[in-house]
């Protein structure tokens, strides 16, 4: 009996650390859904949202001080909430939570997709991006279906697979990928395609209304555009029903700019 | 008279458009300070926050409706404030106040500094990047300083310079520039280097509290750690006593790490 047990505590020991998070909040299908994919490759520890958080890209909480709470929404898995943003929630499970930085952080799975531009807006990606700022190997995943009863079984089987070949190879500790799955059934999807971003962005349009005492508001509407054409970005993948991956960084300087405006300018 | 009349009307037309915006809010002093910088460069309007939104990175309102009012707390200058993050004052400005792309957008000045990382939680950046996805030139300042009572004596100087060499030759559509200027007296400045965003992060350490009630709350802190000891950084720069300029991009592709996962992995 010792020595079983004792072999089990080294495995628990051994057994790689898994923080998941996501921007739709604990109470979301999507994070439910990858937590059961990749429940038996780790142990796995949940710190989410304890609200929506859509479209909050990198977003900290300085103003405010933060909430972290025990949930036991999922059973048989650590799971807590956090008062602030995604990227609040690896901050704070770092920190607080695991007091180690896991092996690998998960953020997703998102309701909506996050190609091209869209991986600057979202909190599901942001989440992976400071992952990756501390040293943590991450993905983001994001389903291209915004429906609460979307099929998530081509989701779950490609967010295992990319999980265990993260797990099976020492990733790079700045590995943070941003990976679309197609909406629709699993079997209609081709593969795998490795891409970059697209060029798109939004045409804003704001929807004017009147509130009821007569006063103007603003809803963020917008038409996407896509202004890239080539085969190997993300959104040829997913138009193609393949499964995107984007590898993402965070160092933003543009060193083609750079260069110009050393040659353009006198400073 | 009718041919003085005509002259000016012309001028006003072909005067370019500043938008300015910030994230500390429409009250802070920095964002006077850069109006009273380029007034008389050209048009300018401000579109800001109504409240301060530091740390809000690229965080855009999706569920909830925004607000836009006419301030008259810039004199001589129209002023708008928008209820949401320094992004969505950046979209509303084009969609809902100018009805049109500005010539260039300014954000700033910052009541401390963007440098390195920061660069990626910064809503004052954030706003400058927006700008560049929608064709815009942009420009976020930071002054190294976040006193109200600062002296952006040298900020100014640099901001003026800057947007002076902007608008006189056109600058590419995606140019955003992200200018950190040193704290201190304008004559200590040494003058201008353009950089690169220097590999520096934050080892988180949140402040546990209890609050009345006995219940657990967490301020955010943490330790700025520069791991980058080149030259051609921006935090070496600002060590230096430079100005620094970093060009900033939004296309987050990590090409090195595309082609080694492409090699290392089989999909």
């Amino acid at each position: 009996m010792t020595a079983v047990k004792k072999s089990r505590t080294k495995d628990k020991k051994t057994q790689p650390i898994i923080l998941i998070t996501n921007d739709d909040s604990i109470t979301a299908p999507g994070i439910r859904y990858l937590v059961e994919a990749v429940k038996d490759l780790g142990r796995i520890v949940v710190v989410a949202p304890d609200k929506p958080q859509s479209g909050m890209g990198h977003a900290i909480t300085i103003g405010h001080p933060l909430r972290l709470q025990k949930s036991h929404i999922m059973d048989g898995v650590e799971a807590w909430t956090c008062s602030g943003t995604p990227v609040d929630c690896v901050k704070l499970a770092v920190d607080k939570v695991l007091h180690r930085k896991p092996d690998i952080c998960l953020s997703g799975i998102n309701h909506g997709a996050n190609h091209s531009i869209n991986v600057i807006y979202s909190g599901t990606m942001s989440a992976a991006i400071e992952a990756s700022i501390e040293n943590i190997p991450s993905v983001g995943f994001s389903l291209m279906d915004y429906s609460l009863e979307a099929d998530f079984a081509g989701a779950k089987k490609y967010a295992r697979m990319i999980v265990e070949k993260m797990l099976s190879k020492k990733a790079d500790k700045h590995l943070c990928l941003n990976v679309n799955i197609p909406k629709g059934e699993e079997k209609l999807i081709k593969g795998v395609k490795v891409c970059k971003q697209a060029y798109a962005k939004y045409e804003e349009d704001f929807e004017e209304r009147k509130d009821p005492s007569g006063k103007k508001y603003f809803w963020l509407t917008g038409e996407f555009l896509n202004l890239e054409k080539s085969k190997d970005t993300d959104v040829w993948a997913l138009q193609h029903n393949y499964v995107s991956i984007v590898p993402v960084q965070y160092d933003l300087t543009n060193y083609m700019l750079k260069k110009k405006i050393e040659k353009d300018y006198t400073w």
